[in-house]
């Protein structure tokens, strides 16, 4: 008998794994949380339907959302993360010893709880005491965030829909970098470039509105609807060429994918998008 | 009511369309021939229930394995593809101008015949002069050919299974290397390097040898298992570096992926396989 766990996207295409258990589910007061044991990726989490993480494919999105921002940040020492509920992207924050204090802002416990306890492997970093996990809604903390409070925020929400819906908002942007130093950076991820342009694109608008400057970025993602992913960088004054030669270094000593020719790789936008931005 | 078709690899991950007709199905002596009309990606072939091209999708894949051999070659006169039955690569070929003959060698009769009656958006090139189409053994027509005969050679067969296994194969290499030009150079689609990483690094390594020198480079194809893919330029002379700038300016006009800063990010290596490579 085959058990498949299949994500069907606007119902005319789906990407699926076959799992040999179900290790957890339930219906948060947010969402559908369901975590699974597959054949080919290990332990996986899926939210309302859509894979979010798992084990033996999280680097190619952890490690994209994390390390652009943390090696060309001029300063490093506080940083935001929205979302992020499984506890990956904090852990690739936490390598870098400039970091000081991580404020990680997740709407819903439960997904930490389920994470927490069946995706140990993705969070390493939930002891370190540098991090402070707060359950709250990251549009709300922002808000109400001290101006010039943080070195770098990234945001790892899901798609536009439920929850993170207001987290594709020009005025969640305007208060991301309010509460952001004026050398700080914004780092979102920006759904499919191919399956969701129209999102990706107007994400790059608003951004570059309330930034001046946003630099898309691309790459693969095996779990993700379409395989191509997008990240989006934006700042007032820093660049992403602006590499810290000795951050980079050290840290790719201990990435999977991320290094600096894969970096700079990832700024290239396929023509088609190229030509989108460029009548939008 | 719906209609799925699904690619299952490994019976552990699948991606699949929804389709609402069947154009044509049919076994030829060598493989299960599948047309469909897909819901997202227009129509689409398969092969022994191995997505091979879809017309929303196809360019993300013919343009790559092209374009970085043909503008980067001295000379692009005379050009091998062997595969390719849908007709996609020999269409961004005979883009160039500079181009006097294509010889196709697919090994199977139906294929082409599929292609050309229900992917015509796909191989819209069929009735150039400069193309020959023999049916053939394109690991034969290799071994037959005159040394020095082509200035490129593109592989665009299908998995190291059934017919295309010999694609995969050292002696294969040797005799394309014979039937270049000194100047010529070699490209193969070369699987994933994340799902069949073990076949990914053998053909490094085996074209290294043939060749002296082999550049592995990766993009996204929505379509193929894992949505990482890979190609490998292979030649004694040149290298990707070598960019010629009238070329790619004009190709640039036409193509909805490939251009210069793609072309240079696709030959940055992830972590990972930089590591795999070393180690082999």
């Amino acid at each position: 008998m085959s058990l498949w766990c299949d994500e069907v996207n606007d119902h005319v295409s789906r990407f699926g794994l076959k799992i040999h258990k179900t290790l957890f589910h339930t219906r948060s007061p947010f969402q559908d949380i369901l975590v699974v044991e597959t054949d080919l990726l290990g332990r996986a989490l899926m939210l309302d339907g859509m894979w979010m993480t798992a084990e033996g494919d999280e680097k190619s999105y952890h490690e994209m959302l994390v390390h652009p921002a943390l090696c060309t940040a001029p300063h490093i020492a506080r940083i935001l993360v929205i979302g992020g509920g499984d506890g990956g992207t904090v852990r690739e924050v936490l390598k870098y010893p400039e970091v000081q204090q991580v404020d990680l802002v997740e709407i819903d416990e439960l997904v930490v709880q389920a994470c927490q306890q069946h995706l140990p492997s993705i969070g390493t970093a939930w002891h370190d005491p540098r991090l402070t996990l707060t359950i709250a809604d990251g549009i709300e903390w922002v808000k109400t965030t001290k101006p010039g409070t943080y070195d770098i925020i990234l945001v790892d929400g899901s798609d536009p829909k439920g929850p993170a819906v207001g987290l594709f908002d020009h005025a969640f942007y305007e208060a991301c970098a309010r509460a952001l130093t004026p050398h700080g950076i914004f780092v979102s991820q920006a759904e499919s470039p191919v399956l969701m342009q129209d999102v990706h694109i107007d994400m790059v608008q608003a951004l570059q509105k309330a930034f001046g400057h946003a630099y898309p970025y691309y790459g693969t993602v095996m779990i993700y609807p379409g395989g191509l992913w997008s990240w989006i960088y934006a700042a007032r004054t820093t660049q992403p060429t602006d590499l810290k030669a000795e951050r980079v270094a050290r840290i790719t000593e201990t990435t999977e994918i991320w290094n600096k020719a894969i970096h700079h790789g990832a700024f290239a936008v396929p023509n088609r998008l190229q030509q989108a931005l460029q009548r939008s």
